[in-house]
């Protein structure tokens, strides 16, 4: 199958990191067309991906006939237009939330992508992809806890760019926890209230923050979220289901915590050596390959252990097994490396 | 640049998972031949992988000279011969380890490179890569802990196979923690000592299960390594590095946690929403990928959050703002999905 | 200084508990009275209490000119005129929660103490003398992580007798997080609100359960109860305080974790031996005083190692010195326990 | 039944620690006599204890009709002819480690107390009182784990004093692990080594540390233990248990953690709120019993919280009823507080 050739439309920190992505970690998709409302920016980052230019029109690049699909990390009022254009060319889309900025708008995208009987647009709330996300859905799913009744969350950012206000807390942060909601709960939410706590003296003046939203869903199940955006800290989001006979928390940095049965609490042992390292692999494997496509240039192929670590490990296995059978202390018997220049 | 052919030799399940891997996983290489001694199966991998054919003899595939390079998931005693010839046709090669079954073969092997001048074989440690031996060394190399001195390991596999040894304990478990010891400490192992404790019942007769590897190094630090293969467990893989002032642990199912300044306990919160959710836009993207390239024989260019999804959260995020002035609870106010048919 | 003469009113689970406390426990003091409306039950603990009687009637337990102090164990709506008892007899007293069961009367208390003007009665909210609450208000009152700002609480019973109604969710389970708020804080609540969310199925007929509490302090401090009394699983309590520029957790089974400065989460690791084992001492002595009590009558006067542990870890060590100087393994020389009849 | 007349003997660090504990929170004895061969010191202890008196010598001390039972926390060399007192008096005695400082004279003191026939001396290993360690024993015990094969230990101490040599780390500290291997495992060690690694740079001059003792228990168990006394971070006692089928954890400040079935880890909840609150409890009570006994020269008899603390939950609770039944938030409504002088 030939690779798919993508534009990535807004290259800023997001779209930057997205072509980033798709150049050297994801397989079947290459970047071939780049914009940006900022023209140099869009050619410096073409400039670092083989085989992609740099446009200047976003409907250009969605026009494309050699553009098979399309990456949208532009600024979420110029959306709608280039979501409406993916649809009329017919080329399938992820975009980075919010689909729109509004509610009629989104509401007309969703009729028109209806209407065509394709489903072309996907929406970039990445949380379902992440695997404490995916673990959480699964274990509620799998139903050894009951049904779901309360959901817990937080959002904690250590600092806030100075453009920024109290609606963006809920438009940019919590929309994270609505997606989070709908996903694990199947269903939408009834209502909204943010309650407003007297705020950090350290947060910039006018914005309220901490943030408490209280949300209930179409069933009647209660979800509340802190939202508080200048913790000074770091990056928390942690997530805490509370079913019928049990609950679970992920986000607090050491993978998921369930508390049920017979009282306990904990985590499962990563079962094998592919869930252990499948990722150790994967990462050795790409790295590999990038010095081999190098290693013309410099002479080294590798990145990674040597054949003198080969020599070293077996020369230590074998004194192993020797004392294995003696029971004794065997001293390990190598020859000097400096005796073979080169190795 | 374009991707390098690659020839996987060796399709077991460790085999297999690499061609998986480089097909799915990987940017830049692609699999255009496999081999086994297997013949069926090498067909059976090659058949699931676009262009990609399976051959009879691995000398053959290294000396193609449309494969750019090589992977060696060989049984250990073709290794040799293999490794030879990749040497002589001048292919890298990332070789699972063993580099070769014996001390001297493998000093042999060394040596050839060595001759060679250029750097062409890498072994299949992967442990290098794995992010919490990466934070483990990363640490300790900062120096905030003093020299190390003292490394104690847990290496506990749930069963192994009948055909299972006392002596594959040392080669083909302790090996790894020879390799590791060599990667945090960065110099030899000069002596070992294997305690033969009382054995478990449960293992299988005659198997010295557990073991306990006692190792010294050139500068005389200590390294303690428990194998227990037989636990019923699940495969536990744990390390604590002891330094002058301070230690840490990897392995607990909980990340990296460090013991040292003011007499703490505890990890590092994960900083930015990049370090949290980097491995979920990945798998989002490539997801994505997956999904297009299908998508014309389904009609659904998505494995993802919807247009309706991104209506949905536009929806409730709205009557968040809307409480956010008013402080009262908000309705949410959405279309009925069922009167939108394909939404 | 002669033991406290102490009258425990009330000998229910709880006061039967105060009992056993106070006479195996607690020093200086001695439960020289019970009283329960149950006269048997008063009975039948006084007899295991050396020096104690039961009395019919509590209000003579507390004119006993022989009684030092009460402890309150008796039902809520009793309260009321056992405490003006103790005040008219200038009784210190220990008040098991509710103080009363009304507003009213609670007012009423509280003016007749100040107008007595000595401070008589204590209100039994355990949670201030919890090691964990003691260090939670500690870390916010040391001020390393500002202002507090939020509090998360949880508050899990596996489950409830056949009598309880959601009213008592709110009187017996979250009044304890209204004191530990007003603890914490050190300022009232204002305001609070009860959200009712869809029930949980296997709740009896009638209770909502779980409820959602939201408190605001007079400062504008926002506090969050999640009550849910029939989960099933365990006993759950657990406190999240938010600060300026840190959190801090309890209740989750591990100690206190914070998180905090340099974006790290963690916790402390405990000092010295004294903070470690003085629990294990505590115990130690008084099992030992207690073996010493009864040992005429058995001539077993210890509970715990005996002389011959003493031996056979004197033997031990010595056989270590001697490998500390020689490096090698040293067999350890003890005799034969039984060639010592008695040993 | 009357309280026990102890004698501390030594009151040191620790002996002075027994002393207090003896006084304040163990109840049924009360100690009557002290020594020390620092006169003063035994007068400034004495001084602080109500009915208790200095006396200079400890034979005295022993053979005192009027002294029920003896603490010793006198210097290790003074043991031995002061436990032959004991034995000589009938008197129950609580040694603190070690029984006596040589193997024979050990030996002598286990024949002199079997040939009276009376069980008088116990030894002040404290960790089998220790919660941890008893669950740990309790799990392995209750045979769900299968037999124990493997015990990994660690000791840490942040320093020790200057007059500490190479053989104390192994009389001083290693015995409690020689104690707690004996304790665990019920069966004597058959033979120990203790390794020398690479000495900490930070050690004072002459002393090896780390050590790592490996023991082997006469069944064939294996014991290891990395033992380091200048770790400069805090005291650390961890010890692992591994048994056929699973393995458990204590000493990391989280309690007691296990990995067994079904590929888990984690630990247990505590069930209800006794056990949560339990030690709560007697604080509080320890607290309100002294702050009763002191009431009287300060007109408050109290150490928690007051009336007003109960009038502001019951205030608060009843909003809380109040806002139960509309769904609405609900204003507290309390009097001031200054309108109550005394209050």
């Amino acid at each position: 199958m030939s690779d798919l050739r993508i534009a990535v439309l807004g290259v800023g920190i997001m779209g930057a990191d997205h072509v980033a992505r798709l150049a050297t970690r994801i397989s079947g998709a290459r970047v071939t067309v780049v914009n940006d409302f900022l023209t140099e920016k869009a050619e410096a980052v073409a400039a670092g991906v083989p085989g992609c230019r740099a446009v200047g029109d976003p409907l250009d690049a969605i026009a494309d006939p050699d553009i098979d699909a399309v990456v949208l990390a532009t600024p979420g009022p110029t959306h709608d237009k280039q979501l409406l254009a993916c649809l009329d060319h017919g080329k399938p889309v992820l975009c980075e939330k919010p689909l729109t900025t509004d509610v009629e708008s989104s509401l007309e995208i969703v009729k028109r992508e209806a209407e065509l009987g394709k489903r072309l647009i996907q929406v970039g709330f990445m949380r379902r992809f992440d695997d404490e996300y995916v673990q959480l859905k699964a274990l509620m799913d799998a139903g050894e806890f009951g049904r779901p009744l309360v959901l817990h969350c937080v959002h904690r950012n250590p600092a806030v760019p100075p453009s920024f206000d109290s609606s963006m807390v809920v438009k940019d942060s919590l929309v994270h926890e609505v997606d989070v909601t709908r996903f694990l709960f199947d269903e939408e939410i009834a209502s909204i209230q943010i309650i407003k706590p007297a705020t950090n003296p350290g947060a910039p003046q006018g914005i309220q923050d901490p943030q408490i939203a209280i949300m209930r869903t179409n069933s009647g199940k209660h979800v509340d979220v802190e939202l508080f955006v200048t913790t000074g800290v770091a990056y928390e989001v942690r997530t805490e289901l509370v079913g019928e006979k049990g609950s679970a928390f992920i986000g607090l940095d050491v993978g998921l915590i369930r508390k049920g049965g017979a009282g306990t609490w904990g985590g499962q042992i990563t079962p094998g050596f592919r869930e252990r390292f499948g990722r150790a692999y994967d990462t050795e494997f790409q790295r590999w390959v990038n010095a081999v496509q190098r290693g013309n240039a410099t002479g080294d192929y590798t990145d990674g252990p040597s054949a003198w670590d080969g020599y070293a490990a077996a020369a230590v296995c074998a004194a192993g097994v020797e004392s294995l059978q003696s029971g004794q202390p065997v001293t390990v018997d190598m020859v000097d490396r400096a005796t073979i220049p080169g190795a």
